[in-house]
């Protein structure tokens, strides 16, 4: 399935200077949201993970439904303030960013396997940060699963420690 | 099951006098998160729905895990700012803030039936506004799926012409 076709991409859009890329149209369709899982089933062996953790917020509808399909737990990585409770924070930078993230700190048990997702994979910044957040909790980071790689922005190779999927590269 | 064990309540989060109902943990579990999957499709029939819409961000997660439960599509209700391209918007007040939601122009066919997903009825201040956003684009509201209901405030009543399936009541 060639789901390119399916991505609008959006001029200066949230700042400019960013040519935004819309996954909106993946998840509205069931063909193509049941593809997206499908495939990122068939890249991570469903008794190598314990745990899908979504970054706020268009990981969460991904790492939910993986959740689901897998039958396993998904966690929250979110902006600073948003969790209640006792939480773990890490600071990180995005292509058009400086923000903190945060998770509660039971959130994740001690190693744990956990496969971060995400929309989009650009600078590495926000996955990057994530995986930390995930260790600091004594979390398994066993990947990543991302929709879009902008493959010239070199995120790869800041997780390159890790594995990652993604299914639609610029 | 009972899942009221698995609500966690934080006094003053995220403003004072507010007691803050956590859901995180149905998420977390592989049990629950399927538990409350399975109870929400007791409630809708599957030939009756065309797509589940999550409000920002806990309706996310539970909008996208039913998507993929019922082989439907998900889209995302937001807060403003967040969505490319054109878009239809809302002001809405809640237990503890005003704001504007906002969907895609493009989200929502004519007729199409939606049930709107959140992690939390309240006021119904919410639910209402994401009834007449959905509205405005020609879509029909098949109903509602929350995970927790705070009884006493009424939230039910203020979307009573709809069908509305909770979890837990408080």
């Amino acid at each position: 399935m060639d789901l390119i076709d399916k991505i609008k991409e959006f001029r200066n859009f949230p700042k400019k200077g960013i040519q935004f890329k819309d996954f909106s149209e993946i998840l509205k369709s069931p063909l193509t949201l049941r593809y997206v899982c499908d495939e990122i089933s068939k890249y991570y062996h469903t008794k190598d993970v314990d745990v899908f953790a979504g970054i706020e917020s268009r990981g969460f509808p991904i790492a939910c439904a993986l959740a689901i399909k897998y039958n396993k737990g998904m966690i929250m990585i979110r902006k600073k303030g948003k969790l209640p409770g006792k939480t773990t924070q890490t600071q990180y930078k995005t292509e058009y960013e400086k923000s903190v993230m945060e998770i509660q700190n039971d959130a994740v048990k001690k190693n744990q396997r956990i496969i971060i997702c995400d929309d989009l994979l650009a600078t590495g910044g926000t996955a990057q940060a994530a995986a930390k957040i995930i260790e600091k909790r004594h979390g398994k980071v066993a990947g990543f699963a991302f929709i879009i790689e902008l493959t010239e922005l070199g995120g790869r190779n800041v997780i390159n420690k890790y594995k990652c999927k993604t299914l639609i590269q610029y």
